[in-house]
């Protein structure tokens, strides 16, 4: 069976959803998901259940699966766990083809009955052919097949697929994506991974069309030498970012309560990433700014970076970042910093070495003569802008908001003006007028394609491992098949 | 001369600044500092200068130092450096005591000019009996004194003196301090620091009584064994904190151009701080968040950290991160774990292990009796909680609010309740929404008296780094006399 089988998960015609109260209680899940799922736009049919019977939002709540007169692709349970063996046999019955599991209280519970219901429910969905997701998972967020499981998410379909062990953080990786410019084409909270697990999905994204960059929340695996081979095929077509906790021995224990994982030794995680060039990352933070790297720009052909921008402090914080993440900082030559000098009416308060601080851009004109000038230098592969925001004296916040506005006027000029791949980096922003006027400019130069960071640090770490991609690539391409 | 007699570089009665121009020009920094002192509340005498005279916002402008009729403390410049010789000539004149010199063009930048401008400045001053701050920065922000180089920072004194090599950082760390809920004694943006330089603030903060707290942006020091010697002597009785940057060969040229720092070896200056048990950050966010820790909290008796929360996935990402950072989780007692267990109606969705996820508190109840269980515990010095905001599915954005404004009144009550040394962590908002819903939450919980941290490594780095200097002072107090 091709992997890309597994599309139905992600384009079910009709849900039921068990365990679904007509009283609004904020403890009821089932509810909740009815209510996510609609406000959503969910295009297909929506069938609540309760035993109890009853009405709710307008539809009518089916006591049983198997009284739903229509055809019932896919069934979300939000019911206690001791009632859902007899659920997956009733939904076998009714020809459902997948059964997510919100529920929990299975294998991850240390008491031994939890372990005996997760291989309960297994052996009757293998038996009646249902495919189960979870349990204990949020489920799918498949924005062009109108599924959720956070009414706040996104409508909007992007390049990005995520595999996740933890609900709480695909929730948080989609919000942070999303305030990031980061759109989603599926992720999948895949909680237990009782049935169908991280290779599945894994070998999944990869042949999907919709899905260009493949990310990862991963606590462990069930087996190691699938989920290689899977991340072998998946690396050769797709860049692949994986964040692997439970490095501590505490975090290892919490895996196991949390979700079953065994999560293995770091340092085999670390070499075999390595090894099959799939990129390590250490936050859902870090994992979303190596996301907008290959979302937004071209790779550049090397480390050379040039960093252009306000402040003497910041340049050196960026000097040292840039450094330490392994980029190299190509001195200009002479001749280039003569004509950088030139650009500008008095070198004092500026620097003209690289980093270059332009103290102020005198003009809209010295501002692009600034970058074209670094861009010529033959030194340089990466162009970098930073901005920073609470980082001066004596300007009221009015004049800052026009001084920013500015920079952010001249940068989206750039966009039709400069060939070389550029980031830009928004920093310091510290007071709520600042935070939001980073916020607004952050977006309107993701909009306008610029591959934007909110720190020089983490600019600097996202900007390495994007260019350590295409090295790995460069150097394993010709031995791959 | 004790350094103590800085003082009265904080507290001048009255001020000229010269160059004001008596028409509005947003690139005229005598007027934006005459404007900002204003705005400020500054209550001394402030006396505009300018060759034209003429004047603005209904003060006179003098034409020269010299013929202001009342005694001058202090003088702001803000004019080309090439005035500057006949500047400090007519302050000394004047009896002037101290001169900062915003104005820039000396010993930073690559014409030799610049260098001798310093040298003849300095030579001046020094005949004149007038002391120099700077020249190449913002100059001294002290709520006390009324002094400021931006109008929007705090006004309100708090226990933290800071000295930085860059104006720009100085402003960050201040308006980020701010935001963060720190406050400040007394802050030198120093510049070049052509005749007051890094040791002689460092020796007026260690004795300055308004200063609790010390830290430091670095790009390097004049004298290696002066400097040595008042760390020293600063370590023994304040916590100092220090970002040293120019690390990299990149960094460390740009630190020279910036304010003729020589940054000097990474190694030795790592070497040098952990041995005198001053505290290394590596950013001003780092920085911040271990001087929170400071102002806000008893000190933990030692490593072994209990951490509660909402969330499997953040659990095992916190267990990772602190053990990362040299904490300690120890395994609660079968008994605790009992004990935790009854407090809840179903284990389902939970972890009583350490980290302990909660999923969600049933009650105010539950939560208290959670927490004063494991404060219980022998094998805790310090608890930590951690609130997370986009941290969950099927939760409309109200439910959130009103769930984290649950939680947070809990842990408010538990000021009176918990007399271990206790953390709070806000962390994952990424929604316009949670970010403001955290930083009100953040806000009341400092004003509280909480240590409230907004990231869960930078927790844990920050929390590390505090116990480290306890550590340090323990095994230090006896032999240092």
């Amino acid at each position: 069976m091709s992997a890309l089988e597994l599309d139905f998960l992600f384009h079910p015609q009709s849900i039921a959803i068990a365990g679904v109260s007509d009283v609004n209680n904020p403890f009821n899940t089932g509810l909740k998901f009815l209510e996510a799922l609609t406000a959503f736009g969910y295009k297909g049919k929506l069938y609540p259940l309760n035993p109890n019977g009853g009405e709710v939002m307008g539809l009518k709540i089916y006591k049983n699966v198997k009284d739903i007169p229509d055809q019932v692709d896919y069934v979300i349970s939000a019911i206690p766990s001791r009632y859902t063996p007899q659920l997956v046999a009733d939904a076998a019955a009714r020809g459902v083809k997948a059964i997510h599991f919100f529920t929990s209280g299975f294998g991850e519970i240390e008491n031994i009955e939890g372990k005996k219901l997760q291989t309960e429910i297994l052996e009757i969905a293998r038996q009646g052919g249902v495919r189960i997701i979870g349990p204990n998972c949020l489920g799918i967020y498949c924005p062009e097949g109108g599924l959720t499981f956070n009414p706040d998410m996104a409508k909007v379909s992007g390049p990005v697929g995520m595999i996740s062990q933890s609900g709480g953080n695909s929730a948080y990786a989609v919000t942070e994506g999303n305030s990031r410019g980061v759109y989603f084409s599926k992720v999948i909270s895949m909680g237990n991974g009782a049935d169908l697990n991280e290779s599945d999905y894994l070998e999944y994204l990869t042949l999907d069309p919709e899905t260009r960059i493949i990310t990862a929340y991963l606590e462990g695996v069930k087996d190691g030498l699938r989920f290689q081979k899977a991340l072998k095929a998946a690396t050769k077509v797709k860049p692949v970012i994986i964040f692997k906790v439970g490095s501590s021995e505490s975090g290892a224990e919490a895996a196991v309560s949390h979700t079953t994982a065994l999560a293995g030794s770091d340092r085999v995680w670390e070499g075999l990433l390595k090894q099959v060039g799939a990129i390590q990352v250490y936050s859902i933070e870090e994992m979303i700014d190596v996301t907008v790297a290959f979302q937004q720009m071209p790779v550049p052909k090397g480390r050379n970076t040039a960093i252009v921008g306000i402040g003497g402090g910041a340049s050196v914080i960026a000097a040292d970042e840039f450094s330490r993440a392994g980029l190299v900082l190509p001195r200009f030559s002479q001749k280039t910093r003569q004509i950088l000098i030139g650009n500008f009416s008095t070198e004092a308060g500026r620097i003209f070495k690289n980093p270059v601080d332009m103290n102020s851009f005198e003009s809209h004109e010295a501002f692009i003569k600034t970058i074209k000038t670094i861009e010529a230098d033959d030194n340089v592969d990466l162009l970098v802008l930073h901005i920073a925001f609470d980082h001066f004296g004596l300007i009221s916040s009015e004049d800052k908001e026009r001084m920013s506005r500015a920079y952010h006027s001249f940068i989206l000029d750039l966009k039709t003006k400069v060939e070389k791949p550029m980031a830009v980096i928004l920093h310091s922003f510290a007071s709520d007028r600042t935070r939001k006027l980073a916020s607004d400019i952050y977006d309107s130069l993701t909009k306008a394609g610029f591959a934007v960071f909110t720190s020089i640090p983490r600019a600097a770490d996202a900007l390495s491992k994007f260019i350590w991609h295409r090295e790995w690539l460069n150097t394993h391409t010709v031995t791959q098949n």
